[in-house]
């Protein structure tokens, strides 16, 4: 029982913290996106051609956690006007105390879209909160079309859902059947879009995806605002 | 340091009863083998073709840790002497307890080997000793050439480290060189096997890495036995 409670309490202050990073990029006006996916399943890679794409106009700025290293950070360092890369050392998940500090390095008001990269893990980052306004989860095609079913604490709260390495589909064992049954049991609201970071193809959803996103949030934030001042 | 302290003393209660399930697979003079990866790295692949290779000769059982569902399991129901589902609902490894609730329902005197397939999960299982002979990490080509420099607490303490799903290498743009070079600073001990289970490649080097230590674990058992009988 002790166990529970300790862990039921860290939950309660990570939320508390997590609704106080929501606050401060709501009325940064900025769209922060939290992805969340196996090791390996292509976040990174994603982000490589998600921020050229949205720098022209936006500016974006990206979180990278990772146990040890700073070669997620390394490899976009060049493409987003800022990253924070948090080293979680033996931990297996980005927290929003984390996130928050990260946040006090970046100028939010400046930014229009915020991209968390959690920690390559499809279990403990499902329960944290960090704040975000959007969940993402990436499935990789080589990782198995059983994935759903078997993580289900992951996919069932995300917003969108991404099938990346799709160019692999040619040379694999897929059955996207599947994937689509298992998600209308648990998840009916997030669409699912098939890409590949790699060959270019389904990127313009997710692009498109993004836009919107930001629009809708920008709205709600608006509105927000005009209510309270009434 | 609330949550420090009840973490330590879970690790030490973990511990005390991982020493237990080994000294109990001791005595029954059977191997087992901790299989850990990332979800999808092919674990319950490499078992439909590990098991039917060892069981004319050989008694296995396998313990399968899934979140939810019992698929693994169904998988290899019909291959091995008995299969021992435990479902661990947010759970993000398995544990020593789990794993001693698991050996209580299996015939362990008339096995030879113990396959405990673990939660699909770069980061916690690599914390939790089950009480395992044998750890061996799984790591899929498709993931990418940077996880063992990115996940160095799982690798570090392997046994043995198969690269998996090496049928995709000639589409993929990897570098063995970099995975090498990463292993040579934290695990030089555990070899490093290259196979596929779609098209058994390397296979073979497995099977024979298995008989060894199945062979070497006997040896130290018979040897202990002596020793507590002088």
């Amino acid at each position: 029982m002790k166990k529970i409670n300790v862990v039921e309490s860290v939950l309660k202050a990570n939320d508390a913290i997590a609704r106080d990073n929501r606050e401060r990029m709501t009325r940064a006006n900025l769209l922060s996106v939290n992805l969340m996916s196996a090791p390996g399943s292509g976040k990174t890679s994603l982000l490589e051609k998600t921020l050229p794409e949205l720098t022209p106009e936006h500016a974006c700025a990206v979180v990278v956690g990772d146990l040890q290293t700073t070669r997620d950070a390394e490899r976009i360092g060049d493409l987003a006007s800022a990253v924070t890369q948090i080293n979680t050392g033996r931990g297996c998940h980005l927290d929003a105390a984390q996130v928050a500090e990260g946040l006090n390095g970046l100028p939010l008001e400046a930014l229009d879209f915020l991209f968390i990269e959690n920690v390559g893990n499809m279990v403990c980052p499902a329960a944290f909160d960090l704040g975000e306004h959007r969940r993402v989860v990436l499935l990789s095609t080589p990782e198995g079309d059983d994935k759903v079913a078997k993580y289900p604490t992951l996919f069932q709260p995300a917003d969108a859902i991404l099938l990346t390495k799709i160019d692999l589909l040619a040379v694999l064992e897929y059955d996207l059947g599947r994937v689509r049954d298992d998600l209308s049991r648990i998840n009916t609201r997030a669409p699912l879009m098939e890409l590949s970071s790699k060959s270019g193809q389904g990127l313009g959803q997710w692009f498109a995806w993004l836009r919107e996103q930001r629009q809708a949030c920008a709205d709600a934030a608006h509105e927000l605002t005009e209510q309270s001042g009434q």
